[in-house]
């Protein structure tokens, strides 16, 4: 906390809970998920060590208050692409590069509530605009929407994770979303 | 350790080193790699404090050797498959379900020594083991073999950490082998 600053001072309610989620963003960037503690939360925001606890319960309600960000975060830019697959396909790698530590907690189900109704209504959202894409897809004798879904998705998500990983080959080039475009134009061809 | 057993008691040096990763792989199984501690290994071990820093320096040389066994294990799967690229990529699904602890270090290279001689070159026998089934593909005009690696590896890595999440829908069904086959057919219509 800053001298002379009282627990909480200058925050609203609202104003608090996103500065809480502020830095456990920060924290998880640093250190991921496993190592984030609610008490380290409180001293990255300046406030009371009861704040976070108040505002979230546990670090578990804490990181599904992340997980619900995160699948909101992604519905929307999955949605501004418009329902282009490929267009789609790279908005969900952009998400995974702009939103590290999201992206991490949120397919980390074991860390957070996954069956929380606000999670799972943010989850279809998701996926909603993800199957958008897919329906925009020229048809074909054989398709098959669930299947297709899964593929796409397992593309651009494997993509996105070896990128986040640091695994991926010199070959791949340094521009996560023009790699992502030329891999996903794989499933047209 | 066990009433009345001395340090190391009844291992060779190999034995207890292998001994020591077996710990390692029932140790991140439960609680995730961050979690883990040389001290807890050697406990789970039945060993000395000092045994896991005698044959690992430390923890990052224990995730090294780790990954290194992982790349290796990863590479004679691949390599089982005969050069046939679905059954590659089911091979790779299988991997990871069947050693989930390996590969969850394989791709956190932060956690490891991901520049060591010896991983680079076990990494390098799984990709040419990967690149394999890609090079069996029929003959394409538009064939471009780094980005069709890379999307057959992006679509099995995908499905494999999404399975591995718990994160696939209902009718992904119950047997990740059946439901890998499927998607990564995709790739090929």
């Amino acid at each position: 906390m800053l001298p002379g600053m009282t627990a909480n001072r200058g925050y609203h309610h609202g104003d608090l809970r996103r500065a809480l989620l502020a830095a456990a963003v920060e924290a998880i960037g640093e250190s991921g998920p496993a190592a984030l503690s609610l008490r380290d939360l409180a001293r990255r925001a300046g406030v009371s060590h009861a704040a976070p606890a108040h505002h979230f319960g546990d670090k578990a309600g804490l990181l599904t208050a992340l997980a619900v960000e995160g699948f909101d975060l992604l519905a929307g830019a999955l949605g501004r692409a418009g329902g282009d697959l490929l267009e789609t396909g790279v908005a969900y790698v952009r998400f995974a590069v702009d939103h590290r530590a999201h992206f991490e907690v949120m397919f980390a189900p074991g860390l957070y509530r996954a069956d929380d109704p606000e999670v799972a209504a943010a989850r279809a959202r998701a996926g909603a605009a993800l199957r958008g894409g897919i329906a925009a897809l020229p048809a074909r004798p054989a398709a098959e929407p669930d299947r297709d879904a899964l593929a796409a998705w397992s593309i651009v998500h494997g993509f996105a994770t070896l990128w986040l990983a640091g695994a991926l080959p010199p070959a791949a080039g340094p521009d996560p979303e023009s790699a992502a475009r030329s891999v996903i134009r794989r499933l047209f061809e």
